[in-house]
């Protein structure tokens, strides 16, 4: 099973794609998709749509797993941050890609196994998980990496509640 | 000009295409994109895509205008009018038309020369400026023809501090 995990963001989007073969786990592709603050917002939109369909289109994971959003102080970032979510969703939709919204304690749990555990915690857990030499940066990449093995166990989850595997 | 108003929402959305020639405007094609409550919220969001990207497509319009939504108390409900929103953007960055956002209170403004006015009291203005038998229903197609009157005076003096006209 391969995974496309995604921390969503207007300024920054972090993605990583994980496969699951036999009991490993491995990182096919990640990284970070940057836009310009001077750029309008419905052309920063359109930077994600364009970046992230084409890796979907070329790497084709079987499933989208994203963190669920909890409204700050900052408004106005949630605002961005949400209309960035409509548009990453879509491409789940016409790239026909089941989604999976996972709580930061949800993911927290699948890769640590304790739902509270640090941010350097997880980025720790996800380095080893996927035998990589270093933590990946920013910080964006590295979640969304997280986000992606989350993902995978629990899409499995809903697989079996259904009856599908 | 040819302003496409949009009253953004995940159940309905809200579309008023106006024409402005001399000093008289019309309605070219208005009404409601309506979405199923039981489909997932990323086949919603495409649903939307696709339905207003065929009709800016088809009626190509030189300006869209959107009003700028104000968090209530129903979150739940304001994270998918974002998200819609978002997608929204897209197809205006995608079809490179300008976008004019818009606070509730300057469409009343522009449509009834006072910022309070009642939605009866916009609604009424709306079907007198553009000669229309009756208010247009749902509401949602009346507040999106609101946007769009409101839309062609706004961006008109945005042209004009921009030395464009």
């Amino acid at each position: 099973m391969l995974c496309l995990g995604i921390d969503p963001g207007i300024g920054r989007v972090g993605f990583g794609f994980v496969e699951e073969r036999g009991s490993k786990l491995s990182s096919v592709n990640y990284g970070c998709i940057d836009t310009d603050s001077h750029l309008m917002v419905q052309d920063r939109l359109s930077l994600i749509y364009e970046e992230l369909k084409n890796r979907v289109k070329t790497i084709r994971p079987d499933v989208l797993a994203m963190e669920r959003l909890f409204f700050g102080q900052n408004l106005t970032t949630a605002e961005n941050v949400w209309q960035a979510r409509g548009v990453i969703l879509l491409v789940a939709a016409q790239e026909e890609l089941p989604v999976v919204e996972l709580t930061p304690s949800e993911v927290k749990m699948a890769v640590c196994g304790y739902g509270k555990a640090s941010k350097s915690q997880v980025q720790e857990m996800v380095r080893c998980i996927l035998s990589l030499e270093s933590v990946p940066k920013p910080d964006d990449t590295a979640d969304a990496l997280a986000v992606a093995i989350a993902g995978i166990s629990i899409f499995k989850v809903q697989r079996l509640a259904e009856g599908k595997c």
